[in-house]
């Protein structure tokens, strides 16, 4: 994919070319009510060349444009608007352009298309591409793609099908450019020119052996500075980062982070040369990675289009609302078992959800802190110990400091020093409560193979709350009546 | 900076690493201790050379790692142990390493160093990385480092710290290798071979006129593959991605994740070329962006060592608890207004909490949506009416869902009809307040020019929490007692 006839800009250029391709499409809108109005048939020179007029500026517009950037106007209009644009798009950029699309986004045009069109665009895609694609396809549009590549590539096809999401096989191309270590430079170079263009993000030949095995790399840095006399294997570095069809993508995206890697080498268990990993994918791994867990921190089971339909947005939604009700009941029913002592002393009902709130956000710092460390690997379970007792001690002077504080309002409110007491016992203990579960929860989660960043926070606030309410109704009922 | 002596690992391989310079910092504690007890004198020559054998294995260990690794380790070591490995650090390697330590890890490092040492670990660095330690040294060490400069440097690292945070000045290196249009090919790769190594992440060269005026660029990946006495201009192509020093550098590196791109040219408001942003610093960029989210989300206000002292701890949580403090507080209030209810028909307290905490999941949802949608650009204000129409809809279902499913627990729970429709009716209400906040909150935020990722959640929780409890304890003082 060439894009050297495309234009790139920068976010405000972009924003002002979808409010121009708005313009254009009320244009249209516009012409098509009048010419309904006027009830000229269709077939009349006028209004049937003005509509033309207005699309037609708009697909010279979409032309010049990046397929990223079409995919940004895609996800920005609203249903109806996305498709007239979708259609307006040149049939040989269709695969292009659904690969840049978010999920929720492709969804919806991948419905607009039927079979035909969508073989035909995913078949221009690399193979890799189309493994990334298949999972949206429907099965017989994969199958008639399988059936109309060359075996080569039928081959890569169903390699790159086999890795999991999250691998490094996943995540590879099979654009890696190698030469064997044995010639020199100048040899490399002839070969070198015999393409049009080198791949993107080619910032190093791989050298490797005559069975393909990976020997070293030849920075394009380093060739371009050398004598061409020179062989190989003395420019070559061995010391290059090497990765594994199975390892973990996440990894590998921390290798490139760490090192300021623009491409490496995959290899499979043999150590043949497979594919590589660019920056590029690793740019794309980490914003998904990253959105996914925002997503989901905040109760979005997928990413959501932001003009879905509410059923649609009720279905992305219900999973987190319904876990989020049963720990609410759960917490109702703690408070329900002191209903007794709250109707005694009733001013219990509007302190309690203060204990139990401060509870949740302290136990999230803890949370919140453990999380991003595990992420970077700098956490050991042997490390757990010093853990707690760091955690302990902050909420135990946190809970004297707040507790302290809120202890004085309470007395200050309704004038009992013991209400006042078991106010800053039960936020002492709350927090440190908070502080056990808030490191247990991640590190539990670690042990289990789960993302300790997906999840916790629920968990905790479960166990605050529920926990919260207990404690301070559990010390009012022992000391207060 | 060459990487070429040192090996680079993936993060197992580093763990394993980790496990063994712990297991030598052991092994030479140990030693030292043995050699106490003993009260031999320290000059002894078998004592005083058992403990460098360990030390000499270990200096040799982070010898040949990647700064980055060491770095890696510094982090995941508690405080005595990371001074001891940073004393064993070569000085002329300080300056890499203290660029790759996060902030918090890197102050308790500085504080070890005196100004010679810190002059003499700066000095080293280029003057983009001078200025991004600048912040965290102390001023006579950067007076020092400035004098010490040649005076382009200087004049570099003045403008260096001139740029704002967040601005692609803050980002750039002055790395750039820039020809000029009017040679050929044949004169640009003699040009490249003065060089030992290009810069890393050069994957292409800036063509400039003869006042400095950025006119293209050069792909590498073109150059290697086109014959020498083809003229410059005929190669290079004029379409690149053009940053402006004072841009955001969230933008860029937006464009720098859309296009794939490795390096982007940085010009002055003149068109002179000044510098160049890396995919490299865009992706530290990018990491840096994504962790500050989080732990502010989190409640913290910067990045913690995790062995941090339970002191520096509370400092770091307290706005954040003092904050939720108060709007919990408020909450209080409200419900301390109803007190009289409450004590009339206690249930109330055991199922006010329920319409408070789903109220607040919920809006979370739609604040969750909007932020994201608003990283990626793709809402505009007037979408704002849609934005309302679909989220109240979506209210109004899950609120006749979750809150019908609650009014029947009410009713069995209780025994009364009206409370359960008080139930119903107070979630749908709770539900569609925090559908309207939900999306007022980051439209407002974003209007201020504030980033809506940090801070919407808590102000969001305070009204759905507050109006919560006002909502139903109102409906069911009207219509209950």
């Amino acid at each position: 994919v060439t894009k050297d006839t495309t234009q790139r800009k920068e976010l405000e250029d972009l924003q002002e070319d979808l409010r121009e391709v708005q313009e254009l499409l009320r244009r249209q809108h516009l012409v098509e009510v009048l010419v309904q109005r006027q009830d000229i048939p269709r077939d009349d020179q006028v209004e049937s060349m003005a509509p033309k007029q207005h699309f037609a500026e708009l697909r010279a517009k979409l032309d010049e444009m990046h397929a990223a950037d079409v995919a940004y106007i895609l996800e920005a209009l609203p249903h109806e608007e996305r498709l007239a644009v979708w259609d307006l798009v040149k049939a040989e950029r269709d695969g292009e352009i659904l690969l840049e699309v978010s999920d929720a986004v492709r969804e919806t045009l991948i419905k607009s298309m039927d079979t035909e069109e969508l073989v035909a665009a995913t078949e221009q895609l690399d193979a890799d591409e189309i493994a990334d694609l298949a999972p949206d396809l429907p099965e017989e549009v994969i199958e008639d793609v399988f059936d109309s590549l060359p075996a080569d590539e039928r081959e890569q096809l169903r390699e790159a099908m086999s890795y999991p999401e999250g691998s490094v096989g996943a995540l590879m191309d099979f654009d890696p450019v190698s030469v064997r270590d044995d010639v020199t430079l100048e040899v490399v170079t002839r070969y070198l020119r015999r393409f049009d263009e080198l791949p993107d993000n080619t910032d190093q030949i791989f050298v490797v052996d005559r069975e393909d095995h990976l020997k070293g790399a030849l920075p394009i840095s380093k060739l371009i500075v050398s004598e061409l006399d020179d062989p190989v294997s003395k420019i070559m570095g061995s010391d290059v980062v090497i990765l594994y069809t199975d390892d973990n993508a996440q990894e590998a995206a921390q290798a490139f982070a760490r090192y300021d890697l623009v491409s490496a080498a995959v290899v499979d268990a043999q150590g043949k040369l497979v594919g590589r990993v660019t920056v590029a994918s690793v740019v794309d791994f980490m914003r998904e990675q990253s959105e996914t867990t925002a997503l989901r921190e905040g109760g979005l089971r997928e990413e959501e289009d932001i003009f879905a339909s509410v059923w649609d947005s009720v279905k992305n939604r219900w999973t987190w609302l319904a876990v989020n009700l049963v720990t609410a009941f759960i917490a109702s029913r703690v408070i329900g078992a002191f209903e007794g002592s709250i109707a005694k002393l009733v001013a219990l009902a509007a302190l309690m959800p203060i204990v139990a709130g401060i509870g949740g956000n302290s136990g999230n710092q803890t949370t919140t802190m453990i999380v991003r460390a595990f992420a970077l690997g700098q956490i050991q379970f042997d490390q757990a110990r010093k853990l707690f007792r760091k955690e302990l001690g902050v909420a135990l002077l946190n809970g004297l400091l707040w507790g302290g504080i809120l202890g004085l309002a309470a007395w200050w409110l309704y004038g009992s020093v013991q209400l006042g007491l078991v106010m800053t016992a039960a936020m002492t203990l709350n927090l440190m409560l908070a502080a056990i579960v808030g490191v247990m929860i991640p590190l539990a989660m670690v042990k289990l193979g789960r993302d300790p960043a997906i999840g916790s926070s629920v968990m905790l606030t479960a166990c605050t709350d529920s926990g919260g309410f207990f404690i301070f109704l559990g010390l009012a009922t022992l000391f207060l009546l």
